[in-house]
């Protein structure tokens, strides 16, 4: 092999995973320009990418929003909130229903910051009347942190009603909205949110290189002096934006174009609501295409988001996941492992490029390799007519 | 303006800067292509990718070396080397002859590890003997870290005898190598080097995106459980590799295509000695060319590197930066911004995917804009015939 995807296809691969995700050609040969990371003119693109995030978000500096870039993956995004934010006598309560929640958990040990957490099985959205009596329960808790959409399952968590009780009670909320920011509308305002963390290679379609950071602007100044990290500063980082448009450290230039031209690709698409309608058809089609050849997806379906959809091995030995993502990705599909701690299950993403007709070919093939698997053979045979 | 760097040129601005850097044509090609980050076909590019860097570094892991990808940039590099390397009770000596030392006694202050600065003045290099006596007067100092090529100026600190003393007192010698790896032969073996840091968007003409480490191995595992941060934990990150060929998070994939291209075009130029043959000769070019103006470079030339050149603002006041430069991206050449702290400097970079000619073209209108500007003027006449 020497090209990265090439096998002598005239077409990459399509992505069904949770990022990096199938972009459009256009926000791909956006990135064929060099810009000068120190330059007025990218700068421009720079501050116009925050701007646009903030309307996007639905919310501006008026009422007191602002919104910081950071190099590195989502994961660097929402490490550095925990970085910056927290104060030396802080403690971080963590609601746990899947992998990226863990993680959450991983990263405060790591930066030895007194945390908690609550857990929840991976089928279980959180529950904020358990939140209400862990916060009453412990005033040294000064922060929440939860995952909107949990990519372990793509189960949603209700924000809304866990910020309520968060607010009530006066601790700060940090949601980890990686997966659904763009995709699914959020009301930030009404979800009590402080930071809201996502990344460029999610629902707004570009590739990665960064996270962002959407905050309550007060918030984050508060945070002088506390950060145990000089390239996770949020705060630094931000007055490094104010005070000449730059980032502190060498920004990806290229991920960066590729994100402008991804903003009014989203803008075109009719923002939040025209993509999380087309997100929807996908997952629509997806489930009635899985549920055709006698797939059941993992979680039900009040708790199932429209991002990816966990399903469950087929029952009996017939099934081999590395053979059965191999003939997929032989086809042109690359779908995603699962991630589930006690469920055998495999992933299929709906976001970046895909549209309904994609999500029909891949049940198609789907299909197809069950049939040569051995596996499902009543209900693919049935499905098949 | 809408593209981002749109003024209805048909080519891109030259960079003259240390990066991120004109890159060719054929390595911003190769992101036009998404990559699953799971997916096995990108892996192999990622093993391919560490495997190539320890040949270019003329080391192997047979004799004990080893390289871990970091998302984010150059800095996030030499962060994670601190935050991951140096134990509770350590003490790190940083040699400082510029801002990118500055740099690293900043990350130290912010995570909190104990650590001492010796400086040098911005146009003087490290000076190993002063490292001996330093190092003979303080056995708390564990780790001594600096800049090989600074930045700020160009200038190039000798690692070889720096690295003798190092090594010589059994502490552990941290390189920033970002601007001079791949572009100045560095013997890691003969310098004591246990780790050096550079990034995708310096020498090896890749584009920014993540930044690699070239270590010792048993220096790295040594570190197990010393992490301070999740995302910049280096040994988590090679574990990761090793154990399914994997980031840990997402990586810039688009980036990783661009660098294994990259990598291509300086195995096809001759390697690291037929790069930097290209490089001497754009300086040359520059030192030729600018000195015909009358510019004089801020460093001697026994120190000054091939890298990046600091000239000193001419005298008298008709001389101003911001409209000096502003002429020049007019005319398609965008430089750099000096960064001295006591003589007002500008930069000019040699490396990226640049010829002597276009050092040349830059020249020519460097010439026209101090001709215009009414500086320089019985030099510019002079050397304008």
């Amino acid at each position: 092999m020497t090209g990265p995807i090439a096998l002598g296809s005239a077409r990459d691969k399509l992505l069904f995973t949770p990022g990096p995700l199938t972009t459009s050609v256009s926000v791909k040969a956006a990135m064929l320009h060099d810009a000068g990371s120190w330059h007025f003119e990218f700068n421009e693109v720079v501050q116009r990418i925050r701007e646009r995030l903030l309307t996007i978000a639905g919310v501006s500096r008026a009422t007191g929003w602002d919104v910081v870039l950071l190099q590195g993956s989502g994961t660097f995004g929402v490490e550095a909130v925990f970085q910056t934010c927290v104060p030396p006598e802080g403690k971080v309560l963590v609601l746990v229903n899947g992998a990226y929640g863990e993680r959450m958990v991983q990263m405060l040990a790591h930066a030895r910051i007194a945390h908690a957490a609550t857990r929840w099985g991976e089928d279980a959205v959180v529950d904020a009347s358990t939140v209400a009596s862990v916060l009453d329960d412990d005033p040294d808790i000064s922060h929440v942190a939860v995952v909107h959409c949990e990519t372990t399952t793509g189960i949603l968590n209700p924000i809304d009603d866990i910020g309520a009780v968060v607010k009530r009670r006066k601790r700060v909320l940090i949601v980890d909205a990686m997966s659904s920011f763009g995709g699914i509308p959020i009301d930030l305002d009404a979800c009590g949110v402080d930071f809201l963390v996502s990344s460029s290679n999610k629902c707004i379609e570009g590739v990665p290189g960064f996270s962002f950071v959407i905050c309550r602007r007060d918030e984050l100044l508060r945070c002088e002096g506390m950060a145990r990290s000089l390239s996770l500063d949020l705060l630094a980082q931000l007055k490094g934006f104010e005070k000449n448009g730059q980032f502190r450290f060498t920004p990806p230039t290229h991920a960066l174009l590729a994100f402008d031209q991804a903003l009014s690709e989203l803008e075109a698409e009719g923002g939040v609501r025209g993509r999380n309608a087309r997100y929807s058809a996908n997952h629509a089609a997806l489930i009635a295409g899985m549920s055709g050849l006698g797939f059941e997806p993992f979680l039900s379906s009040d708790v199932q988001s429209c991002i990816i959809t966990a399903f469950a091995y087929p029952p009996g030995d017939a099934f081999e996941f590395g053979h059965f993502y191999r003939e997929l990705s032989d086809r042109g599909f690359i779908i995603y492992p699962g991630k589930l701690t006690e469920v055998d299950t495999f992933r299929i993403g709906n976001i970046g490029r895909l549209f309904a007709q994609d999500i029909q070919q891949l049940v198609l093939a789907i299909g197809a390799v069950c049939r040569e698997m051995g596996v499902l053979s009543e209900q693919t045979a049935l499905a098949d007519g």
